[in-house]
């Protein structure tokens, strides 16, 4: 298949710039070191690339996350990185034979993961960014009512979340030393072999931690794009220009196609002047027909758009994988 | 099935206040005075309340929801209100006996209907938004192609997305009037039975269109919400809190929840600091366990996320709707 035959719009993946984005994390964080978050792609075959290339364990937001992957059959060692209170399913998952390891932050996620099924958990330490996770110092408090409850502590996590966007990289580094410290100081309290943390943002300064949750790092986007990081823009959305006026052209793919937190996504010879629900009008013009490789601005609730990724080497697509851990 | 057994996130609607909404535009256009844009929810079920109500005409915005409202019987007269190139399983759709209209502004759009097996175009007119449509002065140009390519030229189109959201009453209803003095001079150049404009915004005060597009009436957003519109919030998305702090408390819905280009979500009792991937952030704090009704600030690319409607009475669920139109 051409890359020409392609519907659009579509989530294109250069193959090369994701080989050598695989190739320079496992390079950097070998094996066990890094624990790839799959929020960011969300695609069982993409996964597959990571285990290949040394990374046995993973990382999940969701428990459609963690069913996706088990049947997959990537389910040795996967950690929910998340508060869970409806754990129906989720302890389903883990009697089917699936490892998985869930944050717990509180009396009432303790209770609902022992309740539920679930026997190893992580405590979910506040390390700075004002979301989940407990105090440091309530770590131990936490840890003490799981092992009552019957559950093995596998140790902590701590996303520094604040941190990992930081532009300015001695900040960065110094505001994550801060933060580690605060997950330190919780882990000697709470013990286990895990210290999970970090980003794509930090994965190089993050010594501490004893595993790194990134997940960007492998497709990239235009805000981690501005940090330096040795990892290359390999997904894009591919549009159609299906309107053009002297001023403007209009590609076929907008709101529904981008994660718009991070803003406008971005094109390499062009701007990009607005997005609606199904367009994206950029300037200078170019004729109807031609192509868009639009660079989204935040790439996971991108991927969370689209079924599939057409997986191109040069003008030929190699690949068509399932964006298959959509949903919740 | 009780709402306190959904898993959240979720959307949910009120039957009560989609029931009323879709009375209100009903008295106000009749029949084929409204053809409902089904972009804005991307479900059949609620495409057929719609129909119900009186209008058999509906508005689609990609091949997929033609696709999906032909598979559901809803297929008698759909507009696809944007140009399209690659007309494939347009052309298979039309010839299996659905009736779709489509836009075209060019010759490239023109000949990619004719060779498609399109039969029926409507000439979608630029009326001031720098997005698709030809200058009105060139649209007896495009319909003179689309004729001597043997199409049926049904009219013209031209959408004020420019003018629908302005909060001032008075420059929005000045707006559509330049707006569509446009269109009604490429109208009375092109002939054809329909004029299709409009959206939610100016659906009381455009006059001049023989049908108004609107879609996001119907279940409605905060953007919409500041107009002073008489339609009710009638879709939310369910979170439940899965953390809480002292100073604040975390839902498990986030960006991958909510269409982000217009900002948070918002929250009847509360504010929205921030949302993350799977995560929203809100003041005041609130127990573990609660539920938050979240109103999107965008509903269309809200619907585009999810899987499903939950349509509840009070705290019961009295239907599961899929949201069988997303996707390309």
């Amino acid at each position: 298949m051409r890359l020409s035959e392609v519907e659009t719009p579509a989530v294109v993946v250069d193959a090369d710039a994701l080989d050598r984005n695989i190739a320079t994390m496992a390079a950097a964080l070998p094996g066990a070191r890094l624990r790839p978050h799959v929020k960011a792609h969300k695609c069982t075959s993409l996964a597959r690339r990571q285990a290949v290339a040394g990374h046995a364990g993973f990382t999940c937001a969701t428990i459609r996350e963690c069913e996706g992957m088990a049947a997959a059959g990537l389910g040795q060692d996967l950690l929910l990185a998340n508060e869970v209170l409806d754990v129906r399913r989720l302890g389903r998952l883990i009697a089917a034979g699936a490892r998985v390891t869930v944050a717990v932050d509180s009396a009432e996620t303790v209770d609902a993961a022992a309740d539920g099924g679930v026997r190893e958990v992580v405590i979910d330490v506040n390390v700075g960014l004002p979301r989940c996770g407990c105090p440091p110092e309530a770590a131990a408090g936490v840890a003490d009512l799981a092992r009552r409850r019957g559950l093995q502590v596998r140790g902590v996590m701590g996303y520094e979340g604040h941190v990992v966007g930081l532009e300015d990289a001695a900040e960065r580094a110094d505001q994550c030393r801060t933060a580690m410290e605060l997950l330190l100081a919780a882990h000697s309290d709470v013990g286990g072999e895990l210290i999970s943390a970090g980003g794509t943002g930090t994965y190089a300064i993050n010594t501490w931690a004893t595993e790194i949750q990134a997940g960007s790092y492998v497709l990239m986007d235009t805000a981690y794009g501005r940090l330096g990081l040795p990892f290359e823009q390999a997904a894009f959305v591919l549009a159609t220009v299906i309107s053009a006026a002297p001023g403007w052209a209009v590609g076929n793919a907008g709101l529904k196609a981008f994660g718009m937190d991070h803003g406008n996504p971005s094109l390499a010879d062009g701007t990009v002047l607005f997005c609606s629900d199904e367009h994206v009008t950029v300037v200078p013009s170019r004729p109807v027909g031609d192509q868009l490789w639009l660079a989204p601005a935040h790439i996971d609730p991108t991927m969370a758009y689209h079924e599939r990724i057409y997986l191109v080497a040069g003008d030929t697509v190699v690949d068509v994988w399932p964006i298959d851990l959509r949903g919740w």
